[in-house]
């Protein structure tokens, strides 16, 4: 029997995330899309850089879930514009929400906007929401064979980040298998391991960052 | 500060369930959809279960993931019939996968078909397999925050395991949060903390699950 092959419309996705691209570039803003699975720490991680990055630009975040606004309102907090995107069961965000959720924020006033996308470490990697690097998250308790058993999330991230590394003692945790399967899917790109609660190795990822987004706003 | 909410748009499709039910219930097969975070424990709480079930029920796996045969190579090391399901990117199991999988087992001689969905604490939820119950796992690593923040999964769930326990107190996790916001959602599913790791609790858990396996397969 043959079989019908019928593919999902994505050039609407391509295309307006080009778009929130140009819209950002001409606003002169970087954004930065951060993923992970539930409880890797994207949160806490992204109000730990807030705080080693507030002083040299301004930030802005949104805060993608399923729903509810538990995390816009840590962030708002800070006294951090927030915007909080529910999407009501979906399992990524999409750029057309970032296209509709721009104008919320003082563009010409911001320098960096976080994404804190949903908590998945599959749907998310799909989808170019017009961002222009990602992040992603591992913690230590999730294990060390999740870059080989869901590679895309490391293969397309611009750098990965260890979380909870203090928690090493406590798991079965193999770092170098991490690194190696890492290097396998993307060779190029960094890791750092951080904990989002102690401080530690968060310096060495502020300063990378730093010099990402000044190339990116330069 | 005030916090502007938005949603997503999103719909999805219906599937083949029902049928799947009937075969297992043709050859008295309780199947039991697994259901959880990357790295929350799916796999080392099926193995913890097998362990304690084997002797009262012959028992099979299908193991759900994007890509590999990690998982199954463990389950079948304990001499348990297990089929890896890749699903090539896919974020969680199609009961049309599972119809496809089921003549791999002979299932006149089995009792408990577990199937270990894909590591995703967002779309297994929407997708009936054609499962006899769920359970659904959160680790303690996670956070005390996900029953709120992606209720579905709690909400369609026969049986909440809290996994990881003995890492209660290197985590700030208020499990009475969880009790509550579970409660909140699915008033009736019995929760069970656990460690696979230690053991505790995994008694209780055994108990309740040869009752509901008793009832499927009378």
């Amino acid at each position: 029997m043959e079989i019908k092959v019928l593919h999902q419309v994505m050039e609407w996705n391509e295309d307006v995330s080009a778009e929130v691209r140009q819209t950002l570039s001409g606003h002169k803003v970087c954004m930065i899309n951060v993923m992970g699975s539930p409880g890797t720490g994207k949160t806490s991680l992204i109000t730990a850089l807030i705080a080693r990055l507030k002083n040299s630009f301004s930030i802005g975040v949104i805060e993608g879930d399923i729903t509810g606004q538990i995390d816009a309102e840590k962030i708002a907090a800070l006294g951090i514009p927030a915007v909080q995107l529910n999407t009501d069961g979906a399992c990524h965000i999409e750029a057309m929400s970032i296209q509709h959720i721009l104008p919320q924020f003082e563009l010409d006033k911001l320098d960096v906007l976080f994404v804190e996308n949903i908590g998945n470490l599959v749907c998310p990697a799909e989808f170019d929401i017009g961002e222009n690097f990602r992040i992603t998250i591992l913690s230590i308790p999730e294990g060390d064979d999740k870059v080989a058993k869901y590679p895309l999330m490391f293969t397309d991230t611009d750098c990965l980040v260890l979380n909870k590394y203090d928690m090493l003692p406590y798991f079965e945790f193999d770092t170098e298998r991490v690194k190696s399967d890492y290097r396998g899917v993307n060779p190029e790109g960094p890791l750092f391991a951080v904990s989002s609660r102690t401080g530690a190795g968060l310096d060495e990822l502020t300063r990378h960052l730093e010099s990402r987004i000044r190339a990116c706003l330069a």
